[in-house]
């Protein structure tokens, strides 16, 4: 077993902001900064959201500052008067605002381009704190602060997403990589399908026990998906890397059934890049679903090589009109049957010329369950030249999670067709 | 001005697992926690999100035991080894884990339900702290668990969202809200389209300066969408609602036209209501967006009253074949032209014989721009019986925020020609 110091950097987020806590925003910009961290091998150790309050953001500061090495802090610095980070922050680092001609210039030209008169609330976004280093922004008008205080480096910046994700990436990360030699950090996440958490555990339990003390084994359950995630710690990346490697070379041979990804790429994107080595084209018909499946198909970049597009059957006139599903069938066997559903594929393959063809039907909920067919139920069907796969799913009440969980199981019905041929 | 006593309660969310703060996992909970919280007159504090640690989970939790007087907890409870909450909890709590012999019955039960043989992993889940109080979850394996400790409620919930909801909505909040007699606080949420945050903020500077001293006003910019919350708070909820209500009427005669609900009721929710009140059916044909303005209009429950079906015609040959748009019309004007989006949107109305249809086409990126047309183009089009309105938009670079741009600004179309008609 191999016996690691710990030499890690600790880095802590903090986000600011009344709509976090209240429920209404989520917070999808901490996800992003603690993987950007993750991955340059600092240790997220925390992550804390507090109100747009003077008092509880000098608190939450006072308190990481002995802490961590480095706090990375979004929200607060948009031109509305919400927003009252920079005076917080001007009291914390013993401070005061002054105007920066280069931004006040920059957010004049911005304002230009838009084609909108200048006026105060842009103005006041040039006031920065004087003993910041400034960090420019040039998705928004707000630009990103650095400061230092007893050895704790502090990044403040706007919470629109695009904006930070700018300043992190053109600024902060470089600049924070190379002022901090840190420990070699791997993630590795390994994709699969077709089981549930207790049952992948207890298969993968003897690999668990015999992993070596620098890697740990987690489980990431998601819409039918479940992400197993190696984390690996070590001084030397390549020896890490190869030690990683081995690793999934075990799982590869515990779970291959299971396994459709070792890099944590998507069922959309692995489905893609079948279709694209084996030159093959796709069409949707949906009906549940409506459209979430090509939605998640053109999520990808360059998804129109292989994807032509979709019909949305919601209503049934759309079904028996445009795909071509007789009407008897639908009377006798129902929209949500075996036999509509390879109906569709079939139809829509043939409307839209394409090699392969995904349909899905099915009852979403809340409304439209029968004791028969309840909530929750599914079919999916894949069409080729040569023949049509099906699979009946039963999942659960919530509609949103049934959108999401029946899109996936037609991606992964698809994956696997698109293997066999 | 009105005086308020601050009696407010305070609450915290602390969420644990490493798969949050290395950004894997968006942490939805907390968003869902803090608006039922809210709701409920709680002050939602603070956030915190530590490691799947023994120290740290016992620290955060010494941490919030002062200052709050309800902390709720979420994550580490599933059925894997990665999950070491529960002795985390017998340690802060001084108590040791037993076996509960109801849960384990509900798990066999439940495990046999699924065709699977019982394991340890799910005899593990029926161990629980001696001194909580258990809390029934009917969704999952892992129940919640009640301590209370030196005047603060700690409840400990699993992370899985479904089961995390159904043990909050069934037993923690009835629980708290019967417990503690809070203070009144009013969120409302006025939706806007159709200007950006400094603009409004000047227009509705003279409003925000004579709000009286219990009710604040935020922004929050959101794709295109500027939320407008005021956030009231006070003793006595009839009077607080009316004077809500009032500052309600006086946005809406400074900002008529930018306004489409009063009710946080998002585009795709408001755009249904007008079609069902007008009894009017829709179709959609999309090309860049890819089938999520389809998906944002069938998220609604019931949507099927209104909405017959879409295609989506990510190639020409699906623009040309199915929905009619005249080949030479796209090799002389381009499929990214008003042209274009004209004759898809008249031409799936016609197929799909519904009363109005929302066509789109651009290019939402990263390839595909040209100088005339660079990435973040799309034209719109909304065809009813007697014309069809066309609008263009420029927006950014990102693929991700362009599809959800467009798909929204599609929809604004579509209210504002259903409201003219």
């Amino acid at each position: 077993m191999i016996q690691l110091q710990s030499i890690i950097m600790r880095a802590e987020i903090l986000t600011i902001g009344d709509e976090i806590l209240i429920g209404q925003t989520v917070d999808t910009n901490s996800a992003w900064i603690g993987a950007e961290l993750s991955k340059a091998g600092f240790d997220v150790q925390r992550r804390v959201s507090v109100h747009d309050r003077h008092e509880d953001i000098i608190s939450a500061l006072s308190q990481v500052a002995g802490r961590s090495d480095v706090v990375l802090v979004t929200g607060g610095l948009g031109p509305t008067s919400d927003d009252i980070t920079k005076p917080a922050l001007c009291e914390f680092f013993n401070t005061r605002l002054v105007t920066n001609r280069e931004i006040l210039e920059m957010i004049e030209e911005m304002v230009k381009r838009r084609g909108y008169p200048m006026n105060d609330n842009n103005r006041r976004q040039a006031d920065v704190p004087e003993s910041c280093t400034i960090l420019e922004n040039k998705m928004g008008t707000a630009p990103g602060m650095w400061f230092e205080k007893d050895g704790t480096i502090f990044v403040s910046m706007p919470g629109v997403p695009a904006e930070m994700k700018y300043i992190m990436s053109e600024h902060v990360m470089p600049a924070l990589k190379s002022r901090f030699t840190t420990q070699v950090i791997i993630h590795r996440t390994i994709m699969t399908y077709g089981t549930f958490e207790a049952k992948l555990a207890e298969t993968l339990a003897g690999f668990e026990a015999s992993l070596p003390g620098n890697i740990r084994l987690a489980y990431l359950p998601c819409y039918g998906v479940i992400k197993l995630r190696l984390t690996a710690t070590g001084k030397d990346a390549g020896s890490l890397a190869r030690q990683v490697e081995e690793q999934v070379g075990e799982l590869r041979k515990l779970i291959p059934d299971l396994i459709f990804s070792e890099n944590e790429e998507p069922l959309e994107k692995v489905t893609g890049l079948l279709l694209r080595e084996k030159n093959l084209t796709l069409s949707t018909a949906e009906s549940c679903t409506g459209g979430r499946i090509a939605g998640l198909i053109t999520s990808v970049p360059g998804s129109s090589d292989y994807f032509k597009g979709s019909v949305i059957a919601y209503n049934n006139s759309v079904k028996t009109g445009i795909l071509g599903v007789p009407e008897e069938l639908i009377r006798e066997k129902g929209a949500v049957s075996e036999e509509s559903v390879r109906s569709m594929a079939e139809g829509v393959r043939r409307l839209l010329g394409t090699d392969l063809a995904v349909a899905i039907s099915g009852i979403a909920g809340p409304g439209g369950g029968t004791p028969e067919k309840p909530v929750g139920t599914v079919w999916i069907a894949v069409a080729s030249e040569n023949r049509t796969a099906t699979e009946k799913h039963t999942l659960g009440r919530e509609r949103h999670v049934n959108i999401e969980r029946f899109s996936l199981a037609a991606l992964n019905l698809l994956r696997r067709q698109i293997k066999s041929l």
